[in-house]
């Protein structure tokens, strides 16, 4: 019997509304799998390994669902810049580096690291138009042990002559690196067109292919800028709105799918999107950074759209998911100033979004509800600090005002890295 | 001759428009003052003691012009509330505790050595209604030599019993305290009524009195939140707005004047604080945690208001000031989006704003023109992500995704701390 126990100040989400809080209690985990939290060791496990984490905060791991690996290295550069010459000036240049294997795993590595090292342990990485490169990413994930889909971005139009893929090409090299490392048990392939203005109609239409044979889940962008959701409309003048082009081609909700972004949807595609196989990505940072907007949220989950949450760096300035938790709560603060009826989100609302929600992602996986993936952060806030606060107020505090180094361990399906 | 060589990539602005950048350069110290900056080290200069930071950024220390020491505790809680129901339920149970001086040698010395390691070497600091504490906190700030300017709060009305002062007793303890600590070189007394809602006439009245008497600067608040500004309405009905109730009593622009936030101003307001020796301190962090809206930076500037930044932990979550300088470019695009005439803060505004904005204050600070106090942090970036980079985008970067572990070393007046 492999079963581990954790005693500490246990907190977590299993709905948004709320926090489920165990002061000083054990949870048991079996196999790598969340079998239960007691506040006294029952009798039966008296003899099983106990890790003491007393005074520690036990929380589920971050999931980053929209996070661009090569961009790590520009975090906090141009932020002067709306979305479209950021691409062009910063990003797009930058990409092109990794054309070169060596520099990608020199990168990558480092990228691993600080994601780890901020508290995601699982994440949705894009890659950039390099087979080779791409591969790397795929190792440096698994050699690390965290679980991840990545993809390898496809992009046949609309970009640098430098980044610009063959069509035909891009799908057999995502083809083959999808078959190469489809068998992973933590890192998986998934499709990754890098929006609809960099693809053409028929490479949209062989990744919606893809996507289908092997039932390949899809990610990429939508509505993030007004520029670029009237550039859609000229591009793709056939469809009704941007949501649609995706939709035609097979690439929304065919298969589980990730948006990042979603701020300007029309009504007819809220409609689309609810209740839906898609997952909108919340980048509140990169919103911001970008001059994009304010992602109506509430609006959103009111409206039935499943949300999660994104650090989207380098548009995102950083891979902490607490703090990018913290600034979808404040941006939801100045849109209810904007919106009275749009309620700011709560604490344990944001919490949710990063860990349970994009957790569903990955199957049973942000939460600590029983037969849940054991994905664990240990954090040993300032005891004076905090002293006489509740898990909750301390898990509030680290949101809003945490540093990673207060992360003292990390497990990914009960695995401690 | 007291002069010492500091050789590293140098930046700094003396004006708002624009960095002064000076790659791989020799910064050269007089006597604690910048003597000039050389791209090669003078002939008469040849034999001085050299410190060589080669390959990191020397850039002037953070000034933060409002920051309350107690709340250092609080940082990242209550954040769902709005202003008067955060002090009440958060804010004065907290600051009760600072009646017991151990309490508060443990906390001031945690909050100054915070402030130290997140780079801030000048500051004007709020502390509790305790004298006795608040001389603990002038201690603190000066044992560990930053400059920084220390207020006792006067409060006599309109908060809990526990922490309500008697009138006379509050002008008399301010008035020794100044008198205590006014000799001292780098820590000086200031004024500080917590804000008009929680002063009588009396009080606010007294303190016009000391501050003629003693020339002493003056801190406060100021239009933070439409509830406070309607609240003074009512209370000061004989007054035209908020700022000429201060101003009536002799606390506004009469000595160097200090008000946080300041986002709710009416035309006449503007008129009596432009051109004036009043600084609005810019909060973007507290503005946004406690919803109270975002204050109209470009605008601001534009009628001839002068500016600096704050961290106002604890509504405020983060004492770093280069996060600031980030929430406040964050926070004036969001306001470009609503009123599209109001320009961005471009980065090197936010830089000067936190560093020779604020310095000004203090005197010759926050720059590194010749005759400015050598204030400074060395900041030692990581050499991969930063390869290629101008001094000055790497400032971009330190700005936005800067971790305080970077600084690596930090000087007030030519002394290392």
């Amino acid at each position: 019997m492999a079963v581990t126990a954790y005693r500490a100040d246990i907190i977590y989400t299993s709905v948004p509304e709320r926090y489920e809080v165990y002061p000083a209690s054990y949870l048991l985990v079996r196999d790598g799998l969340v079998e239960g939290i007691y506040t006294e060791l029952p009798e039966k496990y008296r003899g099983v390994a106990l890790e003491d984490f007393s005074r520690s905060l036990l929380i589920p791991a971050f999931v980053d669902l929209h996070v661009h690996a090569p961009q790590f290295l520009q975090s906090g550069l141009g932020m002067d810049k709306e979305l479209i010459a950021w691409l062009n000036e910063h990003t797009f240049p930058l990409e092109n580096r990794f054309a070169d294997p060596l520099y990608a795993r020199e990168a990558y590595d480092l990228f691993t690291d600080a994601l780890i090292y901020h508290g995601t342990l699982r994440a949705c990485v894009l890659g950039t138009v390099h087979r080779k490169s791409t591969e790397i990413l795929f190792q440096c994930l698994a050699e690390k042990g965290i679980g991840a889909f990545v993809g390898k971005v496809n992009m046949d139009r609309h970009c640098p002559d430098y980044l610009r893929e063959n069509t035909a090409d891009s799908l057999r090299e995502t083809e083959e690196l999808a078959l190469a490392f489809s068998g992973h048990h933590l890192v998986k392939p998934i499709l990754t067109p890098r929006f609809a203005p960099t693809s053409s109609e028929e490479l949209l239409e062989g990744l919606g292919r893809l996507s289908q044979k092997y039932n390949l889940p899809v990610q990429s962008h939508l509505a993030e800028n007004r520029r670029e959701v009237a550039w859609v409309k000229e591009l793709f003048p056939a469809h009704p709105n941007y949501a649609s082009v995706y939709r035609h081609f097979g690439l929304l909700g065919h298969t589980p799918s990730l948006m990042a972004h979603g701020i300007y949807l029309g009504d007819d595609e809220v409609e689309l999107l609810r209740n839906s196989n898609v997952t909108l990505v919340h980048c509140p940072d990169a919103n911001i950074n970008l001059s994009s907007g304010i992602m109506p949220a509430r609006r959103w989950l009111k409206a039935g759209i499943r949300l999660a949450l994104g650090s989207d760096v380098g548009a995102g300035h950083t891979l902490a998911m607490n703090r990018v938790m913290r600034s979808a709560v404040q941006l939801s603060k100045l849109q209810n100033l904007a919106v009275p009826g749009e309620k700011p989100l709560t604490s344990s609302e944001a919490f949710y979004l990063g860990t349970r929600a994009g957790g569903e992602f990955f199957g049973k996986v942000g939460s600590f509800e029983k037969g849940f993936s054991f994905d664990a952060l240990v954090i040993a806030d300032d005891p004076f600090t905090t002293a006489g606060l509740s898990p909750e107020e301390r898990l509030q505090k680290f949101i809003y005002a945490g540093e990673p180094s207060e992360i003292t361990a990390r497990f990914v399906n009960g695995t401690r890295l």
